[in-house]
């Protein structure tokens, strides 16, 4: 029963592993589709969406079913239920990615406003944050955790600054490049919610290793000041 | 033990009912805000976010500990882990109440652009969505969800009426509209995203009924057909 148990959580780690994977693709191939300006890798994201949310409800089908038969305990029980909220964060983080295709293909057929440098980067940005984030929970490792929350506020700031940039040289001195300048600023705000959903796991998989420490130090829990 | 249980059950129930009727003051606070242009009243919604954040802990708290304790299966096991993704919902529906909240801020000073009415509108709407997505989960009623998942694409379609009036009524025409528009058109997004947070919840409470019902036939669940 016990190596099963063990069988079956290497498992669902192994499908969160690869639930990541394909979220990080769809992060990747949006903004790669944006800088090539190609409509057909845009639209390969959004079809692509359809097996993410089928290994959504599959994982979760998974996580439960280990509830239901192993019926765990303390830690184990912990890390399923972490398994399953990040494993909703990471399907979210897909449809973010598919938003910026849509995007992509709103801007289809215009020329780029100008180079893209900062959209890519802060793509690049969220993007390791989710794999940081998903190494932090496999290896229930709360330093990667913590600097993957750290690199929330370069997110922040880097989304200020496209909007600002799009705003002040843009729109507002020409509002011919309002059309071309919208679904940008929408890029970078879909941007800044990857990383948001990065950081929640990260908060999640902090609070799961926390919460293994202090299992004997409720009072600890009661504060608010745990995490 | 099964009376604690029920009883542990209902207070998990009533806990949730709760944080759902917090996000819902939230997003009522936020575009009272925006109407009638009342900072004080976005830095209340900032400020009651922190509660927010703390009840979403404890409630995950709570049916850990309900997992733990009881060990429950079949459909009490599925009611439990749909309440921890629907309280996770309702916890990012809050964040983007705040994150209007902020955008009200940035327009504090600042004349209206136009009389608000399909802001006011769509905010209504999602907020009526994720009312109606918490009475589907609490009295376990699938019509009621996917009424709500049909509400979606007029939220979807307001969203898209209010960023073409914005970008092609104000910020094209006349590029100093360009500083007051792209907050309301970030609103709208928000309030957008709002939508899909209620819808999620829905379609959650769909699966948790329907997996109930076709327990006793799992074939229905491996073609993807069973929601």
């Amino acid at each position: 029963m016990q190596r099963h148990f063990d069988e079956d959580l290497r498992n669902l780690n192994a499908n969160i592993i690869k639930m990541a994977s394909l979220a990080e693709d769809a992060i990747q191939n949006a903004t790669r589709a944006l800088k090539d300006q190609d409509p057909a890798l845009a639209r390969t994201v959004i079809n692509n969406d359809q097996q993410i949310d089928e290994m959504e409800l599959f994982i979760e089908e998974q996580a439960i079913d280990l509830l239901a038969r192993m019926q765990p305990m303390a830690s184990d029980l912990r890390f399923i239920t972490t398994g399953m909220k990040i494993n909703a964060e990471l399907e979210r983080i897909a449809d973010l990615a598919v938003n910026i295709a849509h995007r992509v293909l709103e801007l289809s057929g215009m020329p780029h406003l100008k180079p893209l440098v900062d959209i890519p980067k802060l793509s690049a940005l969220t993007s390791s944050m989710v794999k940081n984030a998903i190494d932090a929970f496999v290896n229930h490792d709360e330093s990667i955790a913590r600097k993957v929350i750290l690199s929330d506020s370069e997110v922040d700031q880097l989304n200020n600054v496209i909007r600002q940039e799009l705003v002040n040289d843009y729109m507002i001195k020409d509002s011919k490049t309002v059309t071309r300048a919208v679904p940008l600023l929408l890029i970078a705000r879909h941007l800044e919610r990857i990383g948001d959903h990065a950081t929640n796991i990260a908060e999640d998989v902090i609070y799961m290793v926390h919460a293994k420490i202090v299992k004997h130090h409720p009072e600890k829990l009661d504060d608010g000041q745990s995490i």
